[in-house]
């Protein structure tokens, strides 16, 4: 099925990144609960709340269990989260006098969202590193043509002349300070979700702080001072985060569109043209302009999540789903698509001058 | 890789329609864009503007290909647009003096847009039977339930009591003149887009307008004056229209979760909670809210189609494949599960009280 | 204030529609309440439901009534609709054994609905006008100027030259289906809004019928089967309307401002800027591109107003009167500024040839 | 006119904020406008790029400069930035010999966006003390209320009990956090534009470093590397912040109209109904999720901003004027109305029992 076209055999290749569809196969999602369910137990026999030997029971159930997808499948389409029917499929693999202790105080938005933040965690390390190389992509692009004139724009007309490392700052500026709001973001948002059924964790009793802690510990995650399933800010101010980046990237492939048509800026392998063989199409820089808006209109969306009702919203949790992993390949797509298109360009500035880097 | 729900092997489950999946398959694209060629190819021959023998070979070539779709990937992430790469593999298996008659006169776009169209048209199909399902679901609910009394609520408070047949006619309203205006909606989208390089489709010469309507009438299609490819009015008003499908079923939704909350509405089969055994929760009711969300956030991304620049653009065309194939499975996926949700229903009106139907 | 800028002394004059911000003023919206008060009762005693003679003391209250605004504020305030205030304040005028006869039977939804659609009646008649101008302006245009040669673009780039009459039509075609839609659009959303608290309009007994009829035609509106508060799709398709009205003159915009960049266009009187002389910036054109954005994103806030809960949602409701006026505005105001634009053009097509039209 | 609620005489009482309305006002905005060009020519005269003399005779036609609004208005329109207009009338007041030097070496963005600023720091102090309020309020709440049991719900569902404190605490949490990140926020934004025409600040030669730095001092602002005309992260950042305050207070709005509904929580002083005499409708919960929506809706408007062109975009700089006004509206009439409804409250948990707080 290709319903997105992150997810779509060919268009993935032109406007996807494959880390982050391979941080969110069904597979990586998978290994992510078990990984949650396995650290679970294990932390919760460390602080005698289950027994010793139903931990390893239950991180032998897991290791090389395949899940029967179809059964997943049918069971999230009748209970809205594909939890319950994971559990019965792990715990036919436990000894009956084990299986009341997997998953032992959890409920399932513990395991999924603590899943989701096992993924983040690499996918937003990959984020900066190729937020990163087009930062230093751009840095090459101002040595190697900053000092050359270019025409000056505002309101769509030439104004005046400017060096071209002006509006390659301008490029560079914002993207810089996304990076450097990065940090902040992480710290937010890749914190274990830990809270039973309401919230409250009340199974861990006195030792609910301890588990928690443990529990990121055990993950390499931060833990919370209380479980976050209802303060989705962390996850929102990512989202915003991400769409921040492709707007900025978008400024980048508007203006070097425009420069290509008029001459000012040369990109060496263009996409070519089924009708007009001397064409060569700016393609890269276009896609990241459709990828900034795609990601903008995502946006409210992933705001709407922190208007959820109660201690649990089905409603905006799975809003949620629908919406952040393709913010995130958005954003992955396009930091790839603006690399290669900074690396593609060959001349800046007056046609005819050649350049001698 | 599943970075959409409805492409994730366990959510499509939930939140999916596999018949708006099968259409928008890699496979069934293909399958539209060979019948686009091959039709196209024979028409023109018909017509006498390529030799009636290309046309068979064509033809030929056609049946059978089977497309190295990684090749086609590459292409796709070159070109910004799969066609180029697509007729590469079609023109090898043609001699090699027919190869310039594929695609003779025309642009990736006329193959491109009028591929998706003739999957629209069994797309609209489905929608307008899932939709006319929910409405008949609609009016039997009415018919057995509807006489009972409800309390009224107006600003999220008690109000009056109602027949709950007013509130059962509120949710069926819209989706009734939803579907009486589809067809004008197909009108206007399901045409043929003819255009060549820049849609003067000048290749045709004298016999363009014959062209247009031979191609439109070989493929069961409408055909326009001129060429639609700077003119997207008729996607974004399916879009819009999937749009307001959607919230229609979000209110639905909304107000049955809500129903199921206070008691006045039970449903057979709500899911299950990995913590709580004694829950049911009303997963499709929760779920239609979601969905609403999701499509509304769309729709900017559909308008924003409109304001494209010049003769192509690929910036907003892209835009179009990342948001509209996802408002299909949206809206499809929401009436699936209207359908469903209204269905459980097993009481409307005061707890305790059964029904006779 | 100048929150809006179409409420702004100076920017109102750059983005705004005199007739629709005189449509949407407080004064009209009181007077539009005010004539509803007056022909429900009007036509309540024609149906023997209230004294003949309350009806005429309402229509003398009403006459020469001048509102305490600040206490219609406190009022709205407290109660989140202006209608209690407004009709504690009626009630001051009138005779006391007449005052329960005042908004007899009715609730604040009737009253501010209706008032609504009283104002957009006018609102649509006049942006059918202007935009049958817009048309007008640019079938002269294409008289003037279509059979110059342009070059044609593709994906930003140059790609063939076409006829100018080609661009101009795919700037007319959308405007020209959409007008063609607007009458359907018009039936959908001018009707009355009379329910009573919650939609049932029990008040009237077996009269409700020939209570809607006759006060759809008092107000020269159409009348509805029932209650419409819960049902929005009306007004959901008229905001769509717009908002597609708007993308569709974002392209004339984005194209005409590209056009002026390379020469292709001339503009008359381009707007002047504090540093540059020599500058005549297509500013009409930009502004069209800012109000089709502008105008896409409220779209979904309207989407939402669909996805109402139970008998009556303050909050979607509220949600409408947030966006629904400033949508008006905002395709008023790009009509308006799309007719002036295009009458502004001196010159589509090669630079130093001269227009003898 | 009243085309935004927030410029309405009625519903701004309702929806507003009074002191962002007043830092917004046309006199406010053009009081900015007016101190910046005084500073400017200050500083310029301080560091010898302008005569003394002449610094002096603008600051004398800056004091007691009253506006001629409709010349404005039409200027505006005309040029699609006030700037040139209001030049146009300040330099009538200038003996003939100074008229250079007002405005010497600017442009209307460096005028209008340091303008903006200049208005935004106290807003943003403004908004800062309301969030702290209605942070404090919560606690507050907290303390009275928190180790009553309610009915903790997840998926609209009953599910376990819960301490109200638990509830209380999600609605607190997020804004704590925001609170938090609005330093950052503001050391991203409070910063003077100078740029000049194309943003290089060519006029200044050596000076410029200089000159930014001392209007930077002069107008109690932070300067920044270079203009950042073209780099509207700052602008973005702030209102991204905003939708987020607004969402958070969507789900305290959307939490407290559904406890209200299940008498779980009473509020004080409801807002009335024009039909229904025993109604208290929780108006201002209600109001706090329209608003939310409403910023969401806004937010990828001003995300748009970012994917300018060039070195200045009309498009997108009239898209932010648009927007991002309503948008501090929209977030402080929010906080405004959440501080008003959490002060309302005065019972949560069961009915019956009394508070003895």
């Amino acid at each position: 099925m290709s319903l997105s076209a992150f997810d779509h055999p060919i268009l993935s290749a032109m406007l996807g990144d494959p880390e982050i569809a391979a941080l969110f196969s069904v597979e990586a999602e998978i290994g992510a609960l078990l990984r949650f369910e396995r650290a679970l137990a294990e932390v919760q026999a460390g602080l005698g709340l289950i027994p010793g030997e139903a931990a390893d029971g239950i991180a032998r159930a897991i290791e090389g269990f395949v899940p029967d997808i179809a059964a997943l499948a049918r069971g999230a389409a009748r209970d809205g989260v594909v939890i319950p029917a994971l559990l019965v499929q792990l715990r036919e693999r436990l000894e009956p006098r084990h299986r009341q202790w997997l998953h032992w105080g959890a409920t399932s938005q513990d395991a999924i969202d603590t899943g989701l933040v096992l993924r983040l965690k690499p996918a937003l390390a990959h984020l900066d590193a190729r937020l990163g190389a087009v930062i230093a992509a751009l840095e090459t692009l101002e040595r190697r043509f900053g000092a050359r004139p270019i025409m000056g724009r505002t309101r769509m007309q030439d104004a005046l002349p400017i060096p071209a490392g002006h509006r390659i700052a301008a490029w560079r500026g914002p993207l810089e300070r996304l990076s450097e709001r990065l940090p902040a973001i992480g710290q937010a948002v890749l914190r274990v979700q830990l809270g039973g059924p309401v919230g409250t964790l009340e199974s861990a009793g006195g030792k609910a702080e301890a588990l928690r802690q443990g529990l990121a510990g055990a993950l390499d995650l931060k833990a919370s001072p209380r479980s976050w399933q209802a303060e989705r800010d962390g996850l929102v101010g990512l989202a915003l985060w991400l769409a921040e980046v492709s707007a900025s990237l978008g400024k980048l492939g508007q203006d070097m569109a425009l420069m290509a048509l008029d001459g000012s800026l040369a990109i060496a392998g263009g996409g070519g043209s089924s009708a007009m063989a001397h064409k060569a199409n700016p393609v890269r820089a276009e896609l990241l302009v459709s990828l900034a808006r795609y990601n903008g209109a995502l946006a409210p969306a992933m705001l709407a999540a922190m208007t959820n009702e109660f201690e649990r919203s089905g409603a905006t949790w799975t809003l949620e789903w629908l919406t952040l992993p393709q913010m995130l390949a958005t954003t992955g797509g396009g930091l790839r698509l603006a690399g290669e298109l900074v690396g593609q360009v060959t001349r800046i500035g007056t046609e005819g001058e050649r350049d001698d880097g």
